[in-house]
């Protein structure tokens, strides 16, 4: 086929999908296209029941129809909380209240709950989204006994809109009926907007007496993106900790898991973790080497969701992990993983499968972080690609543009300067995360 | 037509459409398409003729073949050259040695000259790339009678591949047999790489006894992408000026031009601004109310160069400009309007023509510049679409969307706290940008 014929029949066949989409669905009815994204693990993970949470969903119709959209965790007494939340100035109405309602204390430790709606962030809604948040919270207070302290609140979805709260308080009463232990997954589902898949993740730990378990879920496919995405994690354990260790672990462990994912550099004004140990398990409390194998199994679920996160990121069809070694400081370490991870040259690169790592010294370059020329490694994979400031003699083209074939791939960056680290990952930039944000409205 | 006619109907045209690209013209010949932005001027400026300033262009063939890919300009004596350089720690070999020979004084202010190629960046070549750097500089001053300190050079195209600096050498004879003063539009149609169209501006200022005239030129259509752009200006000016007021004057309004503007937040290796004056103008030298008047009319020219780089935005069918005012403090009013510029959520709502002003308000919230959800006011143009952390409530989502359909928008925050301010220039981000940086190979 000659060039000619080929470009003019791709452009007639681009101006005939073109004008066929314009005059196809109307545009209230537009969907984001739900094909599960490549990256997605092969089945959700067979979660165990954690003693003392119990879940429900129901169809509360916050702004779509025939869909679970809102979701109840009941806690049992005895349940201590920790959380992360996003740190943007603009952070929804349920952000600030759950910030306000873990940093406070109570004697006894009630139960707890937490109730979750997708379709509306309830996030720059002024005072009104305050008055959502109470009469939600207050709803399901008062339903389940519980003081207004221990209700914790998200919403994910569209920015600006005032949340149709008395939608979601008139499901509260079937919500309680219908809670059940076994029902992570169904809780999973129903947070889910663009996601293309449910995240969920689980460990065990020895602990001294018996099994620990811990459990976890989430949803996230952009940081924001598009309009109705953010993420939105909670973590069960039946361990027996108190609520300042589990705190600590925590917050010691964001850096490694939440902190290092970035589909397109985007914050959420939603981002929300909480971490519930119901203390249920037949194991002692949580101390000395049993508390270094919790911590460890409580940031492998982190990091597991984490990833299931990026690998649901928008239009993604490579799972890259950034690795920096050699950094004078763990400030530049993050400054230089995230220059790679969030450049848009690097991440089309990827999507185009082409060893560009041209781009990838520009993004080192302009990261801020100390870095000199000749000091420089950088590989793909294992494929020594640059060193000494210059193109390893020895690299072949054809081996970097083999690697890039992979669905998960390392970029490695030594910097030679120092011994910080710091491991960042994030997805390819693809026409199809142009097509989701662009084409579509939510 | 029903729903599903027409999505089966599309699903067979992008299958038939990504099989036609699949076996159309084989990678190897591939070349980004160039067709004129839509954003271009009509057409290339008339550019005066500067005294004391000539220019030649020749095909070199560095690495492309059958086009002009080397100029030369030569600056008569008692020239003085100011300039400014990316902060890139990757930065090429000609932009270090430019940073050297500007802060050299040389007694009687020689001549000078510029050489520039592109094809290639000459950035990480390590020790050979100072070699050529020295090699292309050397053959210019020696065949110019120069310094070799006055002769400066710029490289754009590749990163990491060795300048072929004898096919450069091997043309400055037939260079400067061709030097012409009226030859600047040629020169800059020479450097243009990814650029769908040439830049130039001008502008002019009565001095005391005769006219100042200024030219400038800028290539420059993503910060670095895709592999073989980056942003050069050259601009010259008759003034009788020193170096030192010139100097501060470049280094004056650079915030406000060329560090005002983003395409794809990426830096490049190779960005370089030089300013020569030749002294020529019959005006008396530079100072008190011409001073102030020359300096506007630079900074003029420097914004309207600016302007058209991003205007030449890879991809790009809006321009955009963000401004950030009520700000607590110039640095945060950078960071907002930054944020939002460079935030790929709003960069595709622009292309999508979708007034989502949630994604703003989520940028300005991630940016890290002090901001209060109700002090914050967002309007499309002059329509006040959020204010006191809410949406207006006679903001008709139908008037921004209209407002988002033409190509030239201005994004207003104020973020209601002070009273710095900065205005930031960019492009929207569409599948062609991501089509010219992943599908296509340099």
């Amino acid at each position: 086929m000659g060039k000619t014929d080929w470009k003019a029949e791709a452009k007639g066949l681009m101006k005939k999908l073109k004008a066929l989409k314009a005059v196809g669905e109307p545009a209230a009815t537009r969907k984001p296209d739900k094909t599960v994204s490549p990256l997605a693990p092969e089945t959700f993970p067979l979660l165990p029941a954690i003693a003392g949470v119990e879940f429900a969903a129901a169809e509360a119709g916050v702004r779509y129809a025939n869909r679970k959209d809102l979701m109840l965790i009941r806690l049992a007494p005895g349940t201590v909380m920790a959380g992360a939340f996003t740190r943007s100035t603009t952070r929804s109405a349920c952000v600030r209240d759950c910030e306000v309602k873990l940093g406070q204390r109570l004697r006894g430790e009630p139960g707890a709950a937490i109730i979750v709606n997708s379709g509306n962030s309830n996030a720059f809604t002024g005072a009104v989204g305050d008055v959502a948040v109470a009469a939600v919270t207050g709803a399901v207070a008062s339903a389940l006994s519980l003081p207004g302290s221990r209700v914790f609140s998200s919403s994910t979805g569209v920015i600006g809109e005032p949340l149709p709260h008395a939608r979601i308080t008139a499901c509260v009463p079937n919500l309680i009926e219908g809670l059940q232990s076994d029902g992570i997954e169904m809780a999973a589902r129903a947070m889910m907007t663009t996601d293309t898949f449910p995240k969920g993740a689980t460990a065990n730990v020895a602990g001294d007496g018996g099994l620990i378990r811990i459990a976890g879920i989430a949803k996230g496919s952009g940081m924001i993106a598009p309009d109705m995405a953010t993420m939105l994690v909670y973590i069960f354990t039946d361990a027996r900790i108190t609520q300042k260790m589990l705190q600590r672990m925590v917050s010691r462990n964001l850096d490694a898991s939440f902190n290092s994912i970035t589909v397109d550099s985007d914050t959420s004004t939603s981002d929300t973790l909480l971490v519930a140990a119901t203390g249920q398990s037949p194991a002692a409390p949580v101390t000395g080497a049993v508390a270094k194998a919790f911590e460890a199994a409580l940031k492998s679920v982190m990091a597991d969701l984490a990833l299931q996160v990026v690998r649901d990121g928008e239009g993604a069809t490579k799972l890259v992990e950034v690795r920096v070694t050699g950094a004078a400081s763990d400030s530049d370490a993050a400054k230089a993983a995230f220059a790679v991870a969030n450049s848009p040259l690097v991440k089309t690169a990827v999507a185009g499968q082409d060893p560009n790592w041209g781009r990838i010294v520009a993004a080192i370059g302009k990261s801020g972080a100390k870095a000199e020329r000749d000091l420089l490694t950088i590989r793909l994979g294992s494929i020594l690609v640059a060193k000494n400031g210059w193109r390893n003699p020895s690299y072949k083209e054809e081996e970097g543009a083999a690697y890039m074939q992979g669905n998960s791939l390392v970029i490695c960056v030594d910097l030679g300067l120092g011994r910080a680290k710091r491991s960042v990952w994030t997805c390819d930039l693809t026409d199809r995360y142009v097509a989701i944000n662009a084409d579509y409205r939510s």
